[in-house]
């Protein structure tokens, strides 16, 4: 599966790298689901695409939600009694539970503990926790820091602010032949983890960066958007634009190791759902296809009821599955360029059926065209010679009665989607086949 | 898997127990599909459930079958020329042929032997053989009986009538909120067959008793009926009452040691089967998921295709493939309180899955409801707790759009029925989900 | 699965060893897409069936093709400098390149090796080659051969004619009680290739012979005809009959000692697929059912867009997937008496389905009948004596709803064909069962 010819600008080990650069450049900026953290972030992916940055006032009412007051933070620590920081926002900025309302205070030991998270069965990591909805305030540390706690009063200082403000997301909108729309969405509001989900937000950026560099047939939106918040709001402001979204991924955690992974649809049997499934089973690469499901990512959003949009969703190691997942693990080590030059892949091969695939109607539909004649087919009776461009106009033409697509005759015979989609431009040239329009 | 609160007053070990003490009692009658002793034991079933006895006249045409006459036998033997009972229904009332004509007369050894039945491949068991709809007489012996008869002159007497009366079933009416009925029907007219089918009596009774112990939304009705001709004469003369019929089952051979079974009804993908597929797969028990055929026990006739009813069968070894089956090792060491009180267990939950299922409409269908303001989701970010009954309300939510029900949602998800309807519930409560109805 | 009482007449075995001698008496002849060779096999096989030969005259028009001139040859080799026939037509008429046109001259060896085809991977096979469609001239030999051929000047000659003729083929139609056809497809183009495809023009023959022998309700067409543009030709003559057909056959490759080999049609649920996958489960023979595919026979046209006809493929071996194949080794070793037997039994019987099988009503439709009182149904209750005829008549009863064939009961319970129609027949008789027609 080669990807179109847009991209011998950019390969995909050239995309791995600088997705790679991307992640180790965003890694240490502090996001959450709205504030600078999450800004900066928008500002800095305006460099490679020029999306625009949208702010949504706290208070707006989405759906059944609130946009939330802005979260700000300049420092949090917890102080020994000698003055000596043990816990410290400076040094890993996974240290505060995000969203922590703003706190200063002298603590016992035991308080203290009430508000700190650690994650026993891995002592040297420390877990990411957030508090969007509830006033709390708490730090998540290593559980060898946790241990070493002597008994103690603390001084505690949480220098946040959570007050009025508004929610950024990015947008970018690549117009294509038709109004029909791709929606790529990936959730941009975690702090330092890498895969989860820089890996998604570089990824975003890479193929609207490919799809730029030359004219597509489709139009293609891009959404930077914070995790449940930010895909609400969006379709709670966009309800408009739902109906011209015909195709949709999520992504996130493209970057890891693990098997490529598409998770299905709640209509399960879209194009986008067929697409996908094609273009990993005949990737040779190690994948899964797995059913959709109300939990993950934001096609819990996408795939509500209301909504039910055509939206997958394409990952590698599934959440939660690892215990990487939301813990200081989740670092400039656990993504690899590789990976992520073969997620950039995969995806815009997806995108390139979407782009390619149609309807066509064979113009000489009683008993086979003679492709002879016409130079399509060897002249001297014996083993086909490779048998494979053949192959593919016979089942272009055989099944091009108007009622499967490409996609459809891939699936069926079997052959690959580009092998099919070069025998019915072969056929359209020959005036032997004509697309289906509408 | 837990039935309803009713069954607090009644736990599948009681049942078990009592429903195994009932069969003790049933065993030494001689029933049939006519006669003294299906009355008899009618009325011994009404001390546990106010059944109703009908009394059906032999002639009665009922579709292309008529009434037979009523069999009654007082006694039956064969003497040798020494006076000798060497066959004797006194000692076993499967030694005479059921229906035998009265016969009284001299016979050779070869003459006697062309009425005798034995199981050459198991010896020391007698075979429970009919001929209802032919005027025949015999006896079944053990093999080794028949080995030891001499040549000698027999003296036979089979001291029955065969005489205008009535065929007799029960039935019972449990009125439920809805005029929706579930029928529940057992074959009564076996003699001392324990599993077949006096398991199957005891069950449906003792199913009876735990339903009428709390209001039910759907209304009961439970036949205890011959064989075939029973069932045959039920639809014949409530033909009006066939289209209130929304769920059935047939119970028959529930008492071994084998593998809980369920036979699917003719329709195959009903609401009744697909519960019982439901209810089997999370047991975590031994099971059998058998495709409907015309051939067992009463489903024959309760899905005919005039009559089509969605009427599966339980069952636990499936009859014609044990050696005991209709011999005298069909005996009270053969059911074991154990399985009766699973195979109560199990139609239980059956039950109580039709009950309970409902179609639901998510009264948020755009994007998800903010769960954690209503206290139905974890606080602060991290792994779930325990995740079941998020997940459960986000399936819930997701698939309520009025064409999925609980139970389509369950085998959707691979969740149990009875977290979904715990979601849904409170879903309910908070204004989120309201039931479909009509 | 037997096939019907007209084959008495004409038993499997007779019938293959039969069908060998015929393949023995075609295997010298020189046939090719139009010419002599062609007719002069046509002319023998009606002294079998009473075909009539059809001549179509070069350039007439049918669809995208053109009928070609007409091929015939007389004589062809290659001469070295001494005068040495080193190539001779009379030796094998694969020699020549199948429609090479007239060439007289003197050519160098290397030269001559242009126009030379060997198979290096079986130096001792001569390979079967065409070009009907290019102009061009060629030999076929070994590869031993051409490796003896010396530096020398050679004198090539082939004496053929390539002109204004016509386009032979055979048709044969047997009339039926129905207008309602059969379509039985035959190419019958190849020189000496015993499997490819004198194995399918025999079996072709004597199937029609065994039709002959009893009057049918389906009507049967025969048709025997050059590959691709006989089909081709056949099919725009005689647009107004394919409204007519409603199963097909085409049948190739049929003698060699590989599995039964059913290839569904385009259609592939039709009732040709279904009965032909009925009989293969059930024969007890190593078997393959495969999936259409726009490639090998004549059922390429048949199942083009535009004509799709329930027309599946038989063969055996498939085309291409041995060595073999279109060569010199496709000779009469190579088919087998036993082989072509259990071609034409299977085909037979699959025939036979589509003879007898039809959609029926029960017309007791609610619960059983009383098959007892009918003398159709086991007098005394207990084990079945065999329980199979038993059991197809309460399938046929309970599936008989107007909208189950007996191929779709055969399908759902598993039993043959031949006891449901049997039991069918049965029920008809007793007034229990009618045929929907139309």
């Amino acid at each position: 599966m080669t990807v179109s010819t847009a991209q011998r600008q950019l390969t995909p080990a050239d995309a791995g790298q600088r997705m790679y650069a991307l992640i180790e450049e965003l890694y240490p900026i502090c996001r959450s689901i709205t504030g600078n953290g999450l800004r900066e972030t928008l500002r800095r992916l305006q460099t490679h695409v020029p999306l625009q940055i949208h702010e949504v006032p706290s208070g707006a009412e989405v759906f059944d939600w609130v946009v939330p007051r802005e979260w700000n933070i300049r420092d949090a620590y917890v102080k020994n009694s000698r003055g000596q920081r043990v816990i410290d926002f400076r040094k890993h900025n996974l240290h505060v539970v995000n969203y922590s309302v703003p706190y200063r205070g002298k603590v016992s030991l035991e308080e203290l503990k009430s508000h700190l998270h650690t994650l026993p069965e891995h002592p040297d990591w420390i877990p990411y926790r957030t508090s969007y909805y509830k006033d709390s305030w708490g730090f998540c540390i290593t559980h060898k820091q946790r241990q070493q706690l002597a008994d103690d009063e603390y001084e505690v200082c949480i220098d946040s602010t959570l007050e009025a403000g508004s929610l950024s997301y990015g947008e970018f909108f690549l117009p294509g032949e038709s109004s029909d729309e791709v929606l790529i969405a990936c959730h941009v509001c975690h702090p330092s983890l890498a895969n989860d989900n820089l890996s998604g937000v570089t990824l975003a950026t890479f193929l609207a960066k490919h799809l730029q560099e030359t004219r597509q047939r489709l139009s293609y939106r891009f959404l930077f958007i914070p995790g449940t918040i930010g895909a609400i709001t969006w379709l709670s402001l966009n309800e408009q634009r739902i109906a011209s979204i015909r195709h949709g991924l999520v992504l996130a955690g493209v970057g890891d190791r693990g098997p490529l992974t598409y998770k299905r649809s709640r209509q399960g049997l879209a194009e986008i759902d067929r697409a996908a499934a094609h273009v990993l089973k005949h990737s040779g690469k190690k994948h899964d296809l797995i059913d959709f499901s109300p939990y993950g990512y934001d096609e819990r959003q996408f795939c509500s009821p209301g909504i039910n949009l055509p939206v997958g969703r394409f990952s590698r190691s599934q959440h939660g599955t690892f215990p990487e997942y939301h813990t200081s693990a989740d670092n400039l080590d656990f993504v690899r360029p590789e990976s992520l030059a073969e997620s950039f892949e995969i995806c815009a091969s997806i995108l390139s059926v979407l782009e390619e695939n149609a309807t066509y109607l064979n113009l000489n539909p009683k008993c086979e065209p003679q492709l002879g004649r016409r130079g399509l087919y060897r002249a001297i009776g014996g083993p086909a010679d490779s048998g494979v461009s053949e192959m593919a106009l016979l089942w272009v033409l055989n099944l091009s009665d108007g009622s499967h697509s490409l996609l459809e005759i891939a699936e069926r015979s079997g052959m690959r989607f580009a092998a099919l989609r070069q025998a019915a431009k072969v056929l359209v040239e020959h005036d032997l086949l004509k697309e289906c329009l509408g």
